[in-house]
């Protein structure tokens, strides 16, 4: 795996001396068992996804040692993290937790200030602590990925019962995925609204129960999200509000029966009236899953072969070639492909099927492929197992498409409106234009919104490339913003600006924000700058980026 | 209407002396305008559920002069809410805000801490400020009662689009339901899981808007609920954090299609076999609805004749009264109605109800009532408008019960378990005997979990009642906490009672959210004690009752 030279020495938290950090490193190491407790003094490795650094972000925009840690330490109780945040609140040290770190694409595992102690959760908190086949639901800690919560379902015999739901890659954790509110294609999909109930290590150290887990002794702690009083767990999504040390998940029932099916659309322009078409049967859930309308230059992508395969020129690569390429596809060419699945015993499905095959035929030329008619290599299996809540990792592959083959996401919020999606991939279009770069957009379409999703794919070693990348990724949250869209998750390096658009009336969000991280994290040692939210030792002092 | 003696006096706010309160009234007269700044000197008057009083809880469970307001002012616009939080802030006035104030059960209009002056929001602000029909959204003022929203969308034609979801009655308000974690009886019933942005003013005098909100110039501030970086509404539900001045809500798109049906099921053990069978067919939607598992002794009460017409004697009324007054209605006897609804093209819903039916059968002595056989003012009929988000009055007969009808809930939540239900049912009915008053509970079938509701209806001139009554509600609410079970919501009264329940970790949650109530309002002046969250300057200091 490839290694990230060191020019910066240990990145060591700011303000605070080697032999200061040192010391409490040792301190902590007596607490915790020196096995427990690593220096990042060695090779910055970048591994691949099964294998990835918790150290730093291996997918780096900017430069490779701004998002490095100083150390990494590995809890195995609740009780150590609390002990973990007394060490970091008496030292004034940054720390920064992780439930997995595979958060690519918005910056992995790496801490938002470098030099901030990574907290390694999943490593050696990774039970599941319950599967409920009775009430749909499940309690979880941080390590636990999608695969292992899938498999342990499996193992236990209750696959034929309970459907989990994942996003396009399995190796991540319910917990920290869902903590970055990210998505998955079953009818749960919205992983944020579908969790029953934290437990959070406060950033002084106290451990809440939200919800009814509050109530000593209660039973509905997964199958009430409310509890009485204020509901606090969305300060702790995308945030650094606390250490979340269980989660509680909502299970899907087996819909009994089940079936994919993929629409291509010819013209670029068809764009905004299938969106038209689609969002009445979207928020009536006649279209049930988070469904992905993509870019048929990622049906090319998406096969994992370099861009050079197809074209070696500068700039995005040209239409005629991504139509040429199609055309030996079994998609066969396109520019639209929608990826859908139907849910339920078979003549319900079909009420729903003849509903949408009736309505995306309005759109002229549009061909529904016969899966019967797709190897079985084709991606359109690999949507097929996650629309089914199975984990996978084919995703992947795009990333292979330049070398050294790293990602960013641009994820923009719009309402379901064909105005709104051509205003969208306009944008998109000409800041990739500008800065040479193939776009590879897909609409994830919510119940009432949808995310465009444009991940930029870059070589991690092509500085220039980085900056084009950066530049475009800025330009196109600013262009965003000036026409009323946010992003709705960003990375490490793209959250002040983010945040920074979300400004109503004098950034009235923020100053409440700062005011409860003020609160809950006085010495500001949890996370700092996560999602723009800078705690008041930091604040005003030139951090934001 | 009838009036409550006033032996206290004007309600003065705890330390503040009446020229100190009479000048601060006059200084926010001179800003707000005399006519929308009333001093609650005059006669307590209780009027009735259309007509009721915004000054004191018209069915009061303790001293009918313990939860009254000094004052009632009526902002007309967001920077009048903003004026009155600095006027609260520089007099140390508690302030309390309602939007319809027809909470009742829960403590009606009144504010918790006697003295406040409360902010009657529904009064000016009661604008629908927009109808969103391609997005199925609206977003309102606080004064917008389900009702009204309904009647505005039939006005505009959108009817056969557009449904709402309401409560069993209409005459509250969208946001103050909201906000106090209501429930209705169409799939969307979970009305905070249902909303999108708020607007809210801070106890120091801030406006913030949540969400996409936040966003200046967005389009999708009712159609993505969460926004960028942490989602803090949740903190203004159930709590006394700000002050909504507008909510976004999501609409229900026309199903195409509904059916009402209803079963009856004959003895008292029923109860548990049923809720076995209702749990999975809730879970995956073969019930769609937040069903209502009723008493019969519900269907006779909600005829609005007194319980003398059945039955004088002391004590409550006997079951083989309730079995022979049954026989007598359409219903027949029985001992638990289920009411529910299904929705979509009729091919469609017969496949739930098919379903449906089976499994109601197994248990022995199940009927089927057949709708056509019903007269049209029977009870069955206003589940029906409700079911189909068609807001109604008529649930408000049974506080006809007992002269003065008063009423107050019990609402825990428990698993959709048999062992539950029956656990809670016998704790309500032992506790009911031991008071000697009729026992009514619902079973509201939510998702993954019921609320259990029982509504005492009391005399509210009879003392000795009133006492039992109370009694028995703290009985119930520590029963029910010894066996892990915890109220969704809870009257003013009782509200530091049932805080106290959600005691895990030494009231963890509650000191959090003491952190971010003195963070918030510092001065502690926005309903001090809502939900049991007292701010510094009362705490410890014997306000809890
Ligand atoms: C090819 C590809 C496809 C992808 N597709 C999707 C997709 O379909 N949907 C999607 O949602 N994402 C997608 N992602 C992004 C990402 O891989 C997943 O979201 C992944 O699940 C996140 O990583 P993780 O679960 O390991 O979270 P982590 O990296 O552990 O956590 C993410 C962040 O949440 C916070 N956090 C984590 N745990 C805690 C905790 N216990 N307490 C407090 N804060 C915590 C931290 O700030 C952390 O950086 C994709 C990525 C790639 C490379
Ligand atoms: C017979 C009967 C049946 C009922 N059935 C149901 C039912 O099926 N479902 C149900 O949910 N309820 C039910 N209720 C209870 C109650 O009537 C409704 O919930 C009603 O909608 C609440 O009153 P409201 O909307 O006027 O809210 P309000 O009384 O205006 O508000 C409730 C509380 O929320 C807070 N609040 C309100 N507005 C704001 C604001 N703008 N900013 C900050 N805080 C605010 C205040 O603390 C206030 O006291 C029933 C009551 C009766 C009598």
């Amino acid at each position: 795996p490839d290694t990230i030279p060191r020019t910066r020495g240990l990145a060591l938290p700011q303000g605070i001396s080697k032999p200061a950090f040192l010391s409490a490193i040792s301190s902590l190491r007596a607490i915790l068992g020196g096995e427990n407790v690593e220096i990042n003094d060695g090779e910055l490795k970048n591994g691949w996804y099964m294998e990835h650094p918790n150290t730093h972000d291996m997918m780096p925009i900017l430069s490779s040692e701004e998002f490095v840690a100083s150390a990494v330490v590995y809890p195995g109780s609740v009780s150590e993290v609390q002990t973990i945040t007394q060490w970091a609140n008496q030292h004034l040290i940054p720390i920064s937790p992780i439930s997995l770190g595979r958060n690519l694409g918005y910056g992995g595992s790496a801490p938002r200030v470098r030099g901030s102690v990574t907290i390694d959760l999943g490593r050696r908190m990774n039970k599941i602590l319950d599967i409920n086949a009775e009430d749909f639901t499940c309690l979880v800690e941080p390590g636990v990925t999608f695969y292992a919560l899938y498999e342990e379902i499996q193992r236990r015999g209750l696959g034929d019962k309970l459907w989990i739901d994942c996003p396009d890659l399995g190796g991540g954790s319910v917990v920290g995925n869902t903590l970055d509110r990210g998505v998955g294609y079953t009818p749960y999909g919205d992983h944020w609204a579908m969790h029953a109930g934290l437990e959070v290590v406060l950033p002084q150290g106290e451990v809440v129960r939200t919800g009814m887990g509050a109530l000593p002794g209660n039973n509905t702690w997964q199958s009430f999200p409310y509890g009485f009083g204020p509901v606090s767990d969305g300060i702790f999504s995308q945030s650094n509000f606390g250490i979340v040390t269980k989660m509680g998940m909502t299970l899907m029932p087996n819909p009994g029966g089940y079936e994919s099916f993929m629409y291509t659309f010819q013209n670029e322009s068809d764009l905004a009236p299938l969106i038209e078409i689609i969002r009445p049967l979207r928020i009536s859930n006649i279209l049930e899953n988070v469904a992905q309308l993509r870019h048929g230059l990622q049906t090319i992508s998406v096969k994992g072969l370099p861009r050079t395969t197809y074209y070696s020129g500068s700039g995005p690569i040209p239409e005629s070639i991504i139509h040429e390429e199609l055309k030996k596809t079994p998609t066969g060419d396109c520019t639209w492909v929608y990826y859908g699945m139907t849910y339920g015993p078979p003549h319900i499905r079909k009420y729903k099927t003849d509903i949408i095959d009736a309505e995306f035929h309005k759109i002229p030329g549009c061909r529904k492929i016969d899966p019967s008619t797709l190897p079985t290599d084709e991606y359109f299996w690999s949507r097929d197992k996650i629309a089914a809540g199975e984990p996978d990792l084919e995703e992947l592959l795009w990333t292979n498409w330049v070398p050294n083959g790293c990602h960013i996401a641009f994820s923009p919020v719009s309402p379901i409106r064909g105005t709104d999606a051509s205003k969208l991939y306009e944008l998109a279009k000409n800041r990739h234009a500008e800065a040479g770069i193939d776009l590879m957009p897909a609409f994830c379409v919510g119940l009432r919104e949808m995310h465009l999703i444009v991940e930029i794919v870059f070589d991690g070693k092509d500085e220039g490339m980085k900056k084009r990348a950066e530049k475009c990724l800025r330009d196109m949250i600013d262009d965003a913003a000036a026409l009323g869209y946010g992003e709705y998750r960003t990375h490490l390096a793209l959250m002040d600006q983010v945040a920074s658009t979300y400004s109503w009336n004098d950034n009235a969000l923020m100053k409440l924000n700062e005011k409860l991280k003020d609160a809950l994290d006085p010495n500001g040692i949890l996370a700092p700058g996560r999602c723009g939210i800078w705690p008041k030792r930091y604040r005003g002092r030139g951090w934001e980026m």
